[in-house]
């Protein structure tokens, strides 16, 4: 069968490997129908995270069960199901509340290392299927199951962990898919303000149409900016979605007294410059987030179910998987305005 | 000047009375724009509350204030402001927290006693204004500004104490004001589903207009309506706000598991048979709410500044003062689906 | 092998029975070595509860796993293990978590059914067991693991849901085991005050050597005494371990505005003459709490590890289970000042 | 009257000053009693603030009023009173809930710039009294209520912040004053485990006196000796309070998987060197905490009159004012075991 495989920086193919087996008596087998690039598949691309050559990417999937080990109790054969794009154990008390980043063992997400290949395969290997996989609900479209793998948790964690409450003022740096699904996660619950900061026209205007008021980077200062337009107070609930020390600094810099900032976008400097300084005149909190992701789906699901949550948009971009490499510089390069790109695995 | 008394059941007139003069040097006289009739008020229109003849009637009113004592330091002469319905003695700690209900004095509603005449007046005195007045916050309705004395708080802290969060399911019993204003606000908070219950059809299509799911409680047992659409579960999140026994009674009866039913319906019953086996094997929390008025403005205003809430059309008849009678018949008997009156105190 | 068998009120006796067969492939069967009688058993063993002859009775014991069927995967023959008093199915998502309170099938507890006969036996055969029996943890002794079946996980559950908080006045109406065990709670999770409350010299005075302010019942209203303790406000936090509609209604008169009253002791009356005008005059919280046993684990067990919590003395008489007869006889009328018996299974 | 004026690094004096006048008319004059060196006036003392030559040090003082401004309400002449150490304007709603970090003007520390000058003096200037002065509540010590002016109150919120639950295992970092009251609210508020860490015998043995688990800084690695005590997890709560870099890294190091880390150590650099990916990988809150000290009175002072909290040890050594050079020198180099100095300001 075929899987997209990154042989070094800016260098992915479609390549023929072998298929898959089960990774143990709790797995299953995937047959994928359609997966997703994230921004963080990017970090491998290009060339971030050291020797990653050989790995098979891609943490985002959606597909059919075609095998089941025989520990498997809640999937069988046929199943239509999307994996939570991190996993850990599938055995120990955290894994049973669906948390992998508190797992005993360990958490790994697909894709990232030869132990755990990806689902931007024809077929994939899925661990401990009981805790990380699931059964599509009725009334989700096959985009938002996808969504369901990462990015909307992530989004939901982030906004979470952000202290947002009714009536709050929110500020989301960064409006790629993450930050644009937190964006419309804030004012879904009961944000008053939502300021949407990033540099792309486009994003700008989604984000205002989402209900935002967007904060153009490229016209100054968005910490000034930020402060301007809460009465120099700063934003009590900052979302850092992209991931740089520049953001994150204006992230930490523009929060409120008593505010918290919520660190989404993965940054894995070991030195960040910290300006402790500033945290200690302002009490800030600050909180980094891998998405344990199967612990959001209780209340995402039912806001999709109810239509009152509709990321399908973030998708600006569809392609076969025979076309990974077209599509992986599509999205590192925002070509056309590419937000998020959507891969077709059966063509 | 005139005000608004109750001469007996089912008996207002618009009467004239002396000028109010101040409570205290914390205090205030507010002439009078607008004022709303509540459904309490009810309570005293018909006659449930005892002895009651004489009583200056209205708990939410708006005017300009014409007179300040020397120790109001917030507002001034000529400031157009909204009353908190309920205040307490203005100078303890939890009064400077804006929280009445906890004041180590105690509280009390305007228009309920002799000791505090309404505001469905031409003039009325206002006691520890700063902890209890606000000058109309810039981007409000006047409407909106009535809407915070009482209604729309109690609507906010009947939600809030339900525990709803982002992605519950919401049943909301009795579909008037507040009723009204807790299902737009609980999906503002973030529910994934309104069950809005009531008996009257434009109330229900009107709360379905807003995005709930409407339960017409004349089709038969609300309780079996409310687990059939639960998948047997029951509602984790019920605000009632009738304020009848039977009505309460079916609130607990609806509530799923750990669940919480928290009650905004005032219902006086000092012997409510309450089934103490259903709640035992459920788990259930019970709340009552009498609303600390000032405490929910922090997450109202911007939110009604931001144009995230609406409320404005609970409003559907406006009268002036000197129709007080006609209104309070009017509200009573729900004449032309009548659902809140305000009424114009300078006509 | 011999069981406690309920004929009839205050009739029980020590009976020959059938070696219980496993309940499902993922049950064990264990060799009972010690249990508790607990004061909802005497709900049974007083005729409280309809047709109840032929019960085999019994929630908290600890034993020796003798029998795993082929799903258990934490546990093994030879196992020491203590058992969830109250279990669900062991299949849904609340059951993964430890909740049987929420199980998607429904709960039941040992001894109250035939369905699931007790643990006052040799053998008892228990169902789940994964999700609901465990090892007996390092450093525990065998008396501190009976109490984790029930009484422990019912006092720390209707502390926390009393919302006690470092530095609160906290009352608990009613210094059985269960109530004991509360004031010892609340004075380890950071209470001020406990105020205890109880007819009863020896347990007023246990209630004192643990911190506690004694309150006796039997030297007038209590309602009074509480608030006279407190400058007149009441007790933020109170915790009802009596289950009488008399303490019940007292532990609703002495809350403080705002407070909670969490019920733990069991009252299944379907229509308790609930005073709701004084539960909106103060806002009060109303919980009632069947104990979701293994959730209270986390917290419990490194607490009697680190021997901060020492629990042992609530067993002040200890029998073999052939005198069951003669041990519920002396716990149902407090002979010797009983407080609760332990009962050796293999005498 | 007589003050403590800090001349250069490690120059203090006790100088002739004009009698301080009001502030304001909201503010007091506070004949001092007593008055304590705290860590913080070592950064002061030690050269590390910048230009500071002739301050007025001290933010930890208790007194008696002998003026008290037209304004002022809830004190007189003749009261005794304790005074947060850092206080804001008095006027804005966060003064109001006595939270002076939050205050819209901004909040200010005695004793740390000419405009507040500090209450190491004989007569000292309060402003804002109402919101930040409070008459010594019966039952307390002198040496008590000075502790409630900074150092518990600081205690308090960094082990609140660190989200410390019943059950919880603590890390405490460093055991001076404010580090072992830390140790001693930890377990107060159920902690199960509380790992002391420092380097001075002394202070280690007096927190396992207290209940703690001493870890010795000199006998290794600390995060390795902390993981070594928890199974390889790390301690889910820890509290910083040294405010050094190093002992930073290490508390971030030591923090379990979604743990948090509260810093009462204050840390004034800008660029501290956060180690970002280890806190993405464990999703671990990093909080700062300057303690707006009125909003903890609340929990602490029934604590203190119940006896529960047992702080006064802390202080060590007792001189007059006259000696505060000594004191100073005596403190900084913690010579003869000095934890905490208190000055006899009428000597």
């Amino acid at each position: 069968v075929r899987a997209v495989v990154l042989n070094g920086p800016h260098d992915v193919a479609v390549e023929r490997i072998d298929d898959p087996t089960l990774t143990g008596d709790d797995g299953i087998i995937v047959a994928v129908d359609r997966t997703a690039i994230c921004g963080s598949d990017l970090h491998y691309y290009e060339g971030h995270m050291g020797h990653t050559a050989g790995i098979r990417l891609g943490h985002e999937f959606l597909g059919e069960v075609v095998e089941a080990g025989p520990e498997v109790r809640s999937l069988r054969r046929g199943d239509r199901v999307f994996v939570s794009g991190v996993v850990g154990c599938g055995r120990c008390g955290p894994c049973a509340h669906g948390d992998p980043v508190r797992c005993d063992v360990g958490w790994q997400a697909f894709g990232t290392t030869p132990a755990l290949p990806g689902g931007q395969a024809e077929l994939v290997a899925v661990p401990a299927a009981d805790a990380y996989a699931r059964t599509v609900p009725e009334g989700l479209t096959t985009e938002q199951a996808v969504l369901l793998t990462d990015v909307l948790p992530t989004a939901h964690i982030g906004v979470t962990r952000a202290d947002v409450r009714p009536g709050s003022t929110v500020a989301v740096v960064g409006l790629g898919p993450v930050g644009t699904l937190a964006v419309e996660l804030a004012l879904l619950f009961g944000a008053a303000r939502v300021l949407a900061i990033d540099v792309v026209p486009e994003r700008l205007s989604n984000a205002a149409r989402l209900g935002a008021e967007p904060i153009d980077a490229t016209a100054g200062d968005v910490v000034a900016q930020v402060r301007d337009r809460t009465a120099g107070k700063g934003a009590p609930c900052v979302v850092e979605a992209v991931g740089s020390d520049a953001t994150l600094r204006d992230a930490l810099l523009m929060c409120a007294v008593e505010g918290t900032v919520s660190v989404i976008g993965v940054n894995l400097n070991m030195q960040f410059p910290l300006p402790l300084a500033v945290l200690f005149s302002r009490n800030i909190t600050v909180r980094t987030a891998t998405a344990s992701v199967p612990t959001t789906w209780p209340a995402l699901i039912p806001l999709l179910q109810a239509g009152r949550l509709r990321p399908d948009d973030v998708f600006t971009h569809r392609l076969p998987l025979s076309a990974a490499a077209e599509a992986y510089a599509t999205f590192a390069g925002r070509v056309d305005g590419c937000m998020k790109v959507l891969l077709d695995a059966s063509a």
